[in-house]
């Protein structure tokens, strides 16, 4: 399976057609940063908005480098390979459409080719149709409901997460929590029993069998070297209230 | 591998912690209904955000029917796991850090079981140490940099994204596309052949070869059924122009 390194991920280029919302250019600009991609082209954004977004105080140097195109064909020239995206409901399907799942994997392949050009429509109308005849195919991101379009700035983060995505990474094991050594945990068992006896809740008769069910307890507890100590520290004090310190 | 269904959806709590930005609330809110969560919870809010957020033209329902709980405990409250979302480079390391990837299937395994509460933190300072107590523990967003946290609004979408997501699209082939029949491929290639005859481009010489270098040409070009009968009407007004026109 494809991952993404750093000179495939100069590759993309990201389109944004018509942006209206320089807060969506902004959350464009920022999910790309958030996953190493860098170019960033403008076709035919509402004036003030791209100012906007380019000015705003911690505007991304990313942001800040944007090409502006003034049209489609300019922002893809360079492109072997040119996907628009799209919301489930599309009227336009003249083109293939595939899920963003798959076609993340195809751009993978794509970008070992050269560079790809991946676009995103207007917050309110999407791609034109003349927009998506610049388009071998489309990209759409799985929702459940037909009705209800994306947000633009979520809709890029989600391609580029999916196109940065690990699938290797499912089946990591989280880094390992040292577990408590069994001395310690043999001796929080005696120190938790003696606080039982000494508070009464142990019948005398039945400490045997009640030691063995504190010692399984314990164990499912699956208590850490960091946390032993802790609790050491604790059922100590507990035993000296209790009036049975050492 | 887990797909997520109905049932198991309806068990995810989407808690946001002190969240600022009433249009961060509805971005979640958005990102839920797109991914078909329904349970969203909001622990402390600056008031005047929810009551903005809740109030905006066009707020999902389920921003209306949000619960607002005065403390995180009480918004964990019926959860069997509880799960901290964090960015890259978190101070908070006592907690075992799973990468979104792994995480979303440790939560789609544990929804089968009993509610799950997912956190978010504010948008400046993220989840407290307080927040993070309640917490089994923290999943992470693979961002590449360590420095820019993540938009909250677009980390909410793709913690959903990656829950929602199905591991088998991966190798999903899009819907075909009837090629067309040979017989038309064929009266295409005819047809160029008698333009390129006509336009002097075929030396009569080579015609044969040529006729064979257009006939794998026009295969290459995998002509649909669709597209067929468009580029037999070019190629008719073509020779018509030509004088050629039978």
């Amino acid at each position: 399976m494809e991952t993404i390194g750093e000179n495939l991920r100069s590759q993309l280029r990201v389109v944004m057609v018509a942006t209206r919302n320089p807060l969506n250019l902004g959350a464009a600009a920022r999910a790309m940063a958030n996953f190493g991609f860098s170019r960033l082209r403008v076709v035919n954004p509402y004036d003030v908005a791209f100012r906007e977004a380019r000015s705003a105080v911690g505007a991304a140097p990313l942001l800040q480098k944007a090409e502006q195109c003034a049209t489609v064909a300019e922002a893809v020239a360079d492109c072997r390979l040119v996907v628009g995206t799209t919301s489930v409901g599309h009227r336009e399907l003249q083109h293939p459409v595939r899920r963003l799942e798959y076609g993340a994997r195809l751009i993978l392949r794509a970008l070992a080719q050269g560079p790809v050009g991946l676009l995103f429509g207007s917050e309110k109308f999407g791609l034109s149709n003349e927009d998506l005849s610049h388009c071998h195919w489309l990209m759409r991101i799985p929702t459940v409901s037909q009705d209800l379009s994306m947000n633009l700035g979520q809709a890029v983060a989600l391609c580029l997460y999916e196109l940065a995505r690990d699938p290797e990474a499912v089946n990591a094991r989280p880094a390992k929590v040292t577990p408590a050594m069994a001395a310690e945990t043999e001796q929080i068992n005696a120190m938790l029993m003696e606080a039982l006896i000494g508070s009464g809740y142990v019948n005398p008769l039945t400490a045997a069998s009640t030691e063995e069910k504190v010692r399984r307890l314990v164990r499912r507890l699956r208590i850490t070297a960091r946390d032993a100590p802790v609790l050491m520290g604790m059922l100590r004090q507990i035993l000296w209230k209790l009036g049975n310190a050492p």
